[in-house]
């Protein structure tokens, strides 16, 4: 990971701006002392400075002493934040939000249209170091502000640049496909216990046969129809169990989920 | 991981064995000098040779220059790859086989009643370092045995010891999991591309999402029942997904997935 020489401020300090500040250590990416944040419960500051960033109560401090300023706020105080910050925005400032829902019109709107808005859609596995995001610029954003919020990204997973009308959909894919498979986790384990195995051990197996077969999809480049191919051996164990799944028409299932969820997405954006 | 001392001896040089013996190696478990091959296709051979093994034309070279016997090679040859190995067989061999539906029984029918054995159910994901596996062991294998086996494993993912009758199962679960895995990543970018994703941002972003969501399973410890609680918003996106996945039965699907699969190992093994 390349080292970035920005300072890095958190408006709002929860479990994502967490989960990406330690990434960003973590990678490299920045050192502790060029990352600040604030927040209104004084035990999240205590947790950034336990782990040596710096943290100040008012919003207002953060923009002075940060260059991106990720706006982690709930969806709701977003607009107040951005209209705080907005008369002590410069050209240098890169505001980036990870508010589900909030478009970049509504940031420009608060922000102001001089701002320099990226827009990013991650996901909760960026507690563990493997988000999958997506993200869009608006404003005045620049290529070079879209590749450092990149490049930041990048420390806690994978992201990728898209249209912003994109978005509800990879809200619906990545954002809530954590649930449709914690859910096919759970099943599976559940299947295990069914054919005898303790609990503990079923889910362990299922859980690692997930990652590691996720893995193989995006290590080996391969289609995942392909990768079916090679472990199903003709009259094996491998197609008995496909065979149920697609009795069952899990695959229309999965992309009703997603349908579904990005429906409600677009749903949801248009209300705000 | 810790340094093993032991000699290694992989009797069928395909994927699986590569996958284990380059594991090995990149995690320091053992180096190069202390692994060897023999395999009928030369380059399989030479493929060994290129990262530091050393390879042999005969499975008795390989016994008598290794102390952990990998048979690693298709059900069908088991039999009289270690009914060759048998005669020279000693106390020191730990006989490690793979192959599907092998039973420790009949290991030892070919490599006689003293011999060391250790059956092991991998799955393909061991080709990214990240395997589901379980094992068992029989005749003289001792507990240190099973220590052995289990440390050259964890190399390439994780490994849990089970009595043989639950082997089925596991290849019910990890053995064949990956293709049902496989099958609802696709699924999941189908729903991507129906929601408007490019095919290639949509595949990406379902893989990753898997990864990352098995990871939050296995690293946070948390049950994926509260997982996907933590990511379901009243009224949100991923509950109206979660609605599909149950109105579709995907739950059911996945446990007759699993229970079929083992079902149809328990009736290979009789067959074998």
């Amino acid at each position: 990971m390349p080292h970035i020489d920005r300072r890095i401020g958190f408006m709002g300090s929860g479990q994502m701006a967490e989960a990406l500040a330690k990434g960003l250590i973590n990678r490299g990416v920045v050192t502790p002392n060029q990352i600040c944040c604030t927040d209104p419960v004084q035990a999240r500051k205590d947790l950034f400075r336990s782990f040596g960033a710096s943290s100040y109560d008012t919003t207002l401090e953060v923009v002075h002493n940060a260059d991106v300023l990720f706006v982690a706020v709930k969806p709701q105080y977003v607009g107040a934040v951005l209209t705080e910050a907005r008369p002590h925005l410069t050209p240098r400032h890169v505001v980036v939000s990870i508010a589900a829902g909030i478009t970049v019109d509504m940031l420009l709107d608060a922000a102001g249209p001089e701002a320099h808005v990226v827009r990013v859609m991650p996901n909760t596995p960026c507690l563990v170091g493997e988000t999958a995001a997506a993200m869009c610029v608006g404003g005045k954003a620049t290529p070079e502000d879209a590749e450092l919020v990149s490049t930041l990204f990048s420390a806690v997973g994978r992201i990728y640049q898209l249209d912003e009308k994109l978005l509800a959909a990879v809200t619906g894919l990545s954002g809530s496909g954590p649930a449709f498979v914690f859910l096919m986790i759970e099943a599976l384990a559940d299947g295990g216990v069914r054919a005898g195995l303790p609990r503990d051990v079923a889910q362990a197996l299922a859980a690692q046969t997930v990652l590691g077969s996720a893995k193989m999809v995006l290590e080996t480049g391969k289609h995942p129809g392909a990768l079916k191919d090679m472990v199903t051996s003709p009259g094996g164990t491998t197609i008995a169990g496909v065979h149920e799944l697609e009795m069952g028409g899990v695959r229309a299932a999965f992309m009703s989920a997603v349908v579904a969820a990005t429906n409600r997405a677009n749903e949801l954006s248009r209300m705000g």
